[in-house]
């Protein structure tokens, strides 16, 4: 597939099934590349729609899958939980990228697991959970602490239970044991790591593959809240990380770019999970890489030469959950990059995130102790800069 | 005025007058900055109507222009000559940005050489013609080779006549003796320049002023066929051009982005215009700076703080004129950026631009070299290869 300039003819639409922000930043790097596009979204104010076009309805409804499939020339997600066989449907009327197969095994945490162990990447202890006995069981293989997650359509950490002694196993069950039939169990030996990592790669419909640098990333309460990339990592641990995203993307036949997000303990890598997406620790891409993911994904799903990966500088992502703080703050430092989502403000809502560029460690680290001070979100930045420090 | 992320309340409108490829990089800039846009223009299929909401509807209609101002809290242009009484009806409602004042002085280009000469800014010789005879006596006064021109609406070498020696009078007042009336004519000084340098600056509504490096431009037959970023020029001549570009705004009470287009002889600067929007000649700082001129135009529209004009490596900008080349000799580079505007092909139409970054002025001229073959396009990138070497 080619790209074209012309109206009428040649162009390209992508449709993308979902219309949040990894939307909305798909369609504002692709525009560049001359290429329409067409979200689908159940929500009518999806944040994507203020950038490009947009249909409502459900990615499980028939009739509006039909309609997209038709006023589009190749598919891609914004959003993975989309029912396998409404990507699978699609397949049938236009490319699909990535495949169905890979959604359905990044979907789903037990067969995700399974394929990373498979492949000889290492996991945490893992466990499948139908039933009560069966936590019982698992949490006496696994040992505490432990966490009982359900197997789909978690994010942002929900749907997880921490068990911290058998005792907890009753409330795990009672909190998650309902979900057990419709989006099932598993149960994962908690991991007292020190760091969390995440490899973002790209890979091409040739089966080129290319990866960013890694990205190190701080969570509160299961959600993102900063990535600093480069991450300060040994060759050997980079080179670890990046072989592990290589093999995986390459059992998938993955094409696209997807997220491979990594626990560091003691020196040792554990695959926590895989998002066959563009992703949140990604986004210091936009500044801080020579190609941004979003566009190295529409590249990849288009079947387009892959833009070099290579940093510019020093960059750090501080994600904005519930509502976006004071943008001045950011706007006045040198490298300072501000992505305002345009939603409106909810409680636990990504609804945007600013991106501070330098180009030493040392700049870096000062410019986020000035935000962090101005905005009162030293905690946000403090780990961060002790990292750098 | 703030940005704001909220939807409903605090929601800003910039409203663009002209819906070309300026307007369009203006929304893909701003969409980051959570703002809104709506386009007036007067072509359904101008393009940035593919990125932003459209109006369709003329400068200069009352009722078109009631129901812009009715949508948008502030307005900005991406077309120069839109009518001054459109811009000052409407500073009656919205803030207007570049103030009309500028843009009138910007459109006229006796009254912008004017200025230029009273601020002490070095321009070729010129006079206003408005018949037959003055011509004969402005050609005798400033010598051959000398150029008439239309003093508004010329853009792209468009409305100019170059008068070789004082035989070719007749020939240059039957091109253009017939529009003196509605858009005036001006006779310059031909200059036998060596190099075309522009500075894009922008100016904030607090006064601040910061400008991009300089930048040198190549033009063929009028039309700007390639920049290169940083310029290399000795320091004087930077400080010489920045101080004009510094003067020039001050006294127009400037805000936003504009260019400063130069010739450089002998060592010495001579203004040939300003152009009082973004410019094509700043087109490169969108991978090639910190900032880009158009947010940094969007920044300074809306108060917000002024973006860091730092380059990035080194950039150069090729036009597209016409039609779009073989986009994958550009992505293939490892600094290669593609800029489709989306529009159809039509001769002498500017349908996009490529960026190629690099690292070390070496690394730059060999992307062009290779780029510049690989597109049969040798002599579009041959002058910078020359500069560069
Ligand atoms: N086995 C584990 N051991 C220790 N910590 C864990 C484990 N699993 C998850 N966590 C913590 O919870 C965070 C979120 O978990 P996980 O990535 O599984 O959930 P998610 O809902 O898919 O999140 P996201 O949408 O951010 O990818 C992890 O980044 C990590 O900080
Ligand atoms: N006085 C002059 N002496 C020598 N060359 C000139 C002169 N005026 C214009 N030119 C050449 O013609 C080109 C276009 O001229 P000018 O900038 O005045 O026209 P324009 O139509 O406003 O162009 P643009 O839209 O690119 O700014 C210049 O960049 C320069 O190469």
């Amino acid at each position: 597939m080619a790209i074209h300039g012309t109206e009428g003819a040649g162009m390209t639409t992508v449709g993308i099934l979902g219309g949040g922000q990894l939307a909305r930043m798909m369609a504002l790097a692709g525009a560049p590349l001359g290429l329409r596009f067409l979200v689908l979204d159940h929500v009518p104010d999806a944040c994507a729609g203020q950038c490009a076009p947009m249909l409502l309805g459900d990615y499980s409804d028939p009739a509006a899958l039909a309609q997209f499939a038709e006023r589009i020339d190749v598919a891609t997600f914004d959003f993975e939980n989309v029912p396998a066989e409404a990507a699978q449907w699609l397949t049938g009327r236009v490319p699909v990228f990535p495949n169905p197969r890979a959604l359905a095994t990044a979907q789903d945490r037990l067969a995700e697991k399974t394929l990373f162990r498979d492949l000889g990447i290492p996991v945490p202890p893992f466990a499948a959970v139908e039933t009560h006995a069966q936590l019982c069981e698992a949490v006496a293989a696994i040992g505490t602490p432990c966490i009982l997650k359900t197997r789909r359509l978690g994010y942002d950490g929900k749907g997880q239970f921490r068990l911290k002694t058998p005792a907890d196993i009753d409330a795990a069950w009672a909190a998650l044991g309902p979900q057990a039939a419709s989006v099932g169990l598993i149960l994962e030996g908690f991991v007292a790591f020190q760091r969390e990592l995440s490899v973002v790669a790209v890979r091409g419909r040739d089966g080129e593959f290319r990866a960013w640098p890694l990205t190190e990333n701080w969570h509160v309460d299961g959600v993102l809240s900063a990535s600093l990339a480069p991450a300060p990592v040994d060759e050997a641990l980079r080179d670890g990380a990046l072989a592990h995203a290589r093999k995986l993307a390459e059992a998938l036949d993955y094409v696209g770019v997807f997220a491979l997000e990594l626990f560091c303990r003691d020196g040792e890598l554990l695959a926590n999970e895989m998002a066959p997406r563009v992703h949140n620790s990604g986004h210091w891409t936009i500044e801080g890489s020579e190609t941004s993911q979003f566009e190295n994904h529409l590249r990849a799903v288009l079947g387009l030469p892959l833009g070099a990966t290579r940093p510019i500088g020093h960059a750090c992502m501080l994600n904005w959950i519930g509502d976006l703080p004071d943008a001045t703050a950011v706007l006045r430092e040198a490298g300072g990059h501000w992505h305002d989502y345009g939603k409106s403000p909810r409680p636990g809502r990504k609804v945007g995130h600013a991106t501070l560029r330098a180009d030493s460690r040392q700049a870096l680290a000062d410019a986020l102790r000035r935000v962090g001070e101005a905005l009162g979100r030293q905690a946000q930045v403090a780990p961060v800069i002790a990292r750098l420090g």
